[in-house]
């Protein structure tokens, strides 16, 4: 048999091993130090290792990212060698800061070649006035308009508060003020005035997704088009109810709508400190916002009264609301902002999912597309760039970490992914940081559940097993649970885990997101199976592990390269339309083509639901890979 | 000689007198009490009887307006029989009270006819929406533009406000709301929903003119066109200053703009209070308010800065200020109205000018015209349908009885008319309603300075002499003065006196009005003797007596049949676009149409105003009937 020459850096040892040894084996050969959590199963990512030369192939890439590959990483317990290579092992701290700030901080590509001058409805440029004298004596406002009708703006509406400045600003500026103008969305040369100064302007904007759990926000420079910070945080309505039904109760009572705008602005006002600190610029500086979330989100943003869409026949107020003024809705950017709430569909699919729709691309492909946004809501669209039906299911916040006992948001200190040994049920775990453990965040659950079944510590049911012969199985002040992380590891020194009323609430949650699949597949004659692309949106969904998701019955059973993990499509969508005037009107004509099914008004749904919520579903045929696995 | 049969009512006394007889010789001759104030002169008017048949000849008609010729008011003292006549004397009281309210609360007519379907913008209608059903979840703005499309509005602007209030009142209307809708001025088919409500709307509106002295408000009833009610008050700014000048240096100082601001809100506010309780009529009644004003007051009510309205080369911030919103303008309205500043021409020919010419009706002649609005700041416009030149000299507030020691509003108590005994100076006066006086308003001043003038008591340079053989000329604690009552006459108890330094700022006002008659008309290359009609428009426009204002040279020498006098013509022209879309554009016109004369940078007129310092002017034969009456 052929041997190859491996050489380990940084510590230069050599070796030779014979073809279709693993890396790790190598690695072990020479007595290295290496952790394997997951025992090898290149379930835990942590094996990574930088392949240089084209001696090693990579049998799995499930734990890596392209960009990930395209660096030379290869998970040591994955790759064979199959020729001479030279391979470094990172430090494992690095390794793992690396994946994380990969996943957590991760820069936010601009979507599309941007041209500002083009596609941007902003715009800021010099110009220069005539001078007045005894005998051109026209009013300041003559002279700016007709300085920009020259330039091809036929109408210019002036805000008062700029008027109010005018007179001061052009003086100091001897006639040549810069100014910031917004363009009519459907006609070019109809503008706004929005800012007026005696110095250049940046110009900046914010793309916001106002989730049910989480607000997300981006603040772009507008004239490169690059999101200059992001930053994302619970919504503060969460303490008046966790998903939207609640809070359209709770904005019912008393001042509730008032309290509920309040706390969403907070939320916002928080995030807003936050970038504005990191970044210096100053609220001022943003001159245009556009808003993405789903309709009852957007009701109580623009403290509009819900109500109407949780009583038959669930009609909201508003699916396309108008630009309105920040100062208007107490937003603390420029107060002459427009604030663009962009177009939803129906009470139960909003603007996060049109938003979604062209950020995922699916209208631009033939292939049979499911979009899901895994949200608290669970919105999922099918269709193709012709035709698309969508329905929402209430899906709750288990995924987002909330409504569950140690669930957090997916920051420092959440536990992402986890492996549990299936002999000794021991669990390993993933920490983003590498920091003490504080709780679990979604992927974390979606893993903890599928690993707590695959091995039997659940059961198809969701009933913990507490005779097996461990101590991490117990009864626990809310009934059975299972022990993740015991409270000398963890930051609070309490332990961490899971009940089964967390169990249920997460497999609630699975069994409706995947009953609204199997309802749209159906409402066109279609099956599951007839999917070409499966594209996952939602505030989590780049970080599921799509082996996971389908074990616990969360995602249809389909082949993994139909899979994309797209990250919060949402405010992805907002991104777009902020920049650009095209990407606008594609979210209308999104809202526009959408057919919407209620599955309120659908029994089917009540059957589809009811069936799926077994692991992974109760009839297990429709995942047979789950089945296999299972069976063994 | 021929006698003539007269029988007197209510007495039913008779007798017989020759042709030619006075009735006031009539009526002395049975003896009967019967007041002549001004001497049987025709120049008090309250002598005034009610003739029947054709017996008695007026001789003079101008203390009687046309309605009162056509009630058959003759002056006892200037009719004269020249047949058969019943004569009916009315009780005095009677005679005053209802010249006084003729005057002062004359019924304001709708300028034009009206018809509220085609000239109004503001239109308020029930509409019926689809309700809806579950297979028709189309939100509920849709299903309202959907009804309003097919009523031809193509584009509806829907405010945050009512969105918010939006799915109650459908519901509660049972799917059938009224709305307001303001159609855009340009484009019919573009609107703003303004309100919308479950039961019927009633439109009103307010024309407001904002003068440098007095605030005048009309509230109308926008679908009969007539107003309502209307009140004037004197500008709360009048503390920071008499006139604009001083005004705009107020505004310069510190927080000094937003004073002045305040305080025309106050004013505003002070009116509107008075009208709603008058009135019944609610401030949310309120859906549209046009206002006129001079420029500065026009950059004050908006609080845009007007430092440089006097600096040269005078240049105002707006001329055309665009709608705004009344709760953006914190008017005491429907928060939703549209507040419509009219156009103004130049800094100190403002939107009062533009709707004063409008009002005044010189659009439509080929006459020769000059208008004239006597007020703070004496604009005046020469011209035709086909040109018009204009100008402004600040003429100060005196003839708005504010700058003189015993000045006041014409209002209840105000003297506002004089007559000066010619031997013994002493001199009756009439008061509004009736009353112990409380001071002199405008048309009082000028009366009173004319008299003055034409008794010797004050010679051509405005001195009071102070050795006549009367107690009424007095040296007082401000110089030489004239004591018009006596304290025991008043309200107060304390004397009513004009002194010197009165008759000189009333100088300086006539003379500076005067001057811009001759610049203006100079400028053209016409005379004053070529005007053909001579119109007045102003506060106390309507209440000047031609006769004394040629006295003292404040209206140039013409044939009193070329004068006429029309009140408050800016709030008239407000009125007039407040109703009409086509009389709004036309204020646009005139406003582009006239051209501007800065006074300020013209020696001409600095000259011609040195020489109108006179009584009636340095030249006297520029004023024949006055030389004639003055020889005398």
């Amino acid at each position: 048999m052929a041997t190859h020459k491996v050489t380990l850096l940084p510590s230069n040892q050599s070796l030779e091993v014979p073809t279709g040894t693993l890396i790790s084996e190598a690695i072990q050969k020479v007595g290295l130090e290496f952790a394997q959590p997951c025992g090898g199963q290149g379930r835990c990512g942590r094996c990574a290792v930088i392949i240089d030369g084209a001696g090693a192939r990579r049998r799995s890439t499930i734990r890596l990212s392209s960009e990930d590959i395209e660096a030379g990483y290869a998970l040591a317990c994955q790759a064979v060698i199959e020729g001479d290579v030279t391979i470094t092992i990172p430090e494992q701290e690095e390794v793992v800061r690396r994946l994380v700030t990969d996943k957590s901080a991760k820069k936010v590509e601009i979507p599309f070649p941007y041209d500002y001058q083009t596609m941007q409805t902003l715009q800021s440029f010099q110009v220069t006035l005539d001078e007045p004298t005894i005998d051109d004596n026209r009013d300041d406002v003559s002279r700016l308009e007709t300085q920009l009708s020259s330039m091809g703006y036929k109408s210019i509406d002036i805000p008062l508060r700029l008027l109010r400045t005018m007179g001061g600003v052009l003086r100091e500026s001897h006639w040549s003020p810069w100014v910031v103008l917004d363009k009519d969305r459907h006609d070019d040369q109809v503008a706004r005035l929005i800012d007026l100064k005696s110095e250049p302007i940046k110009l900046h904007g914010l793309a916001i997704d106002i989730g049910t759990t989480t607000v997300t926000v981006y603040l772009v420079n507008l004239e490169n088009g690059e999101v200059v910070s992001s930053a994302a945080e619970y919504n503060n309505q969460i303490s008046h109810g966790e998903d939207v039904i609640s809070r359209i109760i709770f904005a019912k009572k008393g001042d509730g709508l008032d309290r509920l705008g309040d706390r969403v602005r907070e939320t916002i006002d928080t995030l807003l400190e936050r970038i504005y600190r990191r970044t210096g610029i100053a609220s001022e500086d943003i001159h245009k916002v556009t808003v993405s979330g789903n309709t009852t989100m957007m009701h109580l943003f623009l403290k509009i009264p819900p109500e109407s869409i949780r009583l038959t026949p669930y009609i909201p107020i508003v699916n396309h609301p108008l630009q309105y003024l920040a100062s208007e809705l107490e937003l603390n950017v420029h107060p002459l902002a427009n604030v663009d709430c962009l177009p939803g569909v129906a009470s139960y699919v909003g603007a996060d999912i049109s938003a979604g729709v062209l950020a995922c691309g699916m209208t631009e492909t033939e292939e049979l597309t499911l979009f899901i946004d895994v949200g608290t809501n669970g919105e999922t669209v099918l269709g193709t760039q012709d035709w698309m039906v969508t329905c929402a299911c209430s899906a709750g916040p288990a995924f987002e970490g909330a409504g569950v006992v140690n669930g957090m948001r997916a920051t420092l200190g959440a536990i992402e992914e986890v492996w549990v040994h299936s002999q000794t049920y021991e669990p390993s775990y993933r920490v983003i940081g590498d920091v003490a453990p504080k709780g679990i965040c979604g992927s974390g659950l979606i893993s903890l559940l599928a690993e707590l079944f695959v091995t039997g510590v659940i059961d198809r049911g969701g009933n913990v097993k507490l005779d097996l012969d461990t101590p991490r199985t117990r009864q626990g002040d809310h009934g059975p649970e299972y022990v993740v992380a015991w409270g000398d590891e963890t930051e609070s020194g309490k332990d961490i885990v899971i009940t089964k009323v967390d169990v249920e609430n997460l497999m609630r949650a699975k069994a409706a997101i995947y009953a609204g699949f199997s309802v749209l597949a159906n409402s066109v004659g279609l099956e599951l199976s007839d999917v070409q692309r499966v594209l996952v949106g939602g505030a989590f969904g780049q970080y599921i592990n799509v082996e996971k998701a389908v074990q616990i019955g969360l995602l249809p059973d389909l082949p993994w390269d139909r899979f994309s993990f797209l990250g919060n499509t949402s405010v992805l969508g907002a991104y777009m339309a902020l920049l650009s005037k095209t990407a606008r009107e594609q979210v209308e004509e999104i809202a526009q083509k959408m057919t919407y099914i209620e599955l309120s008004a659908d029994n089917a749904f009540f059957n589809a639901f009811t069936a799926a919520l077994f692991l992974p579903h109760t009839e297990i045929n429709r995942f047979p890979s789950v089945a296999e696995v299972w069976d063994k």
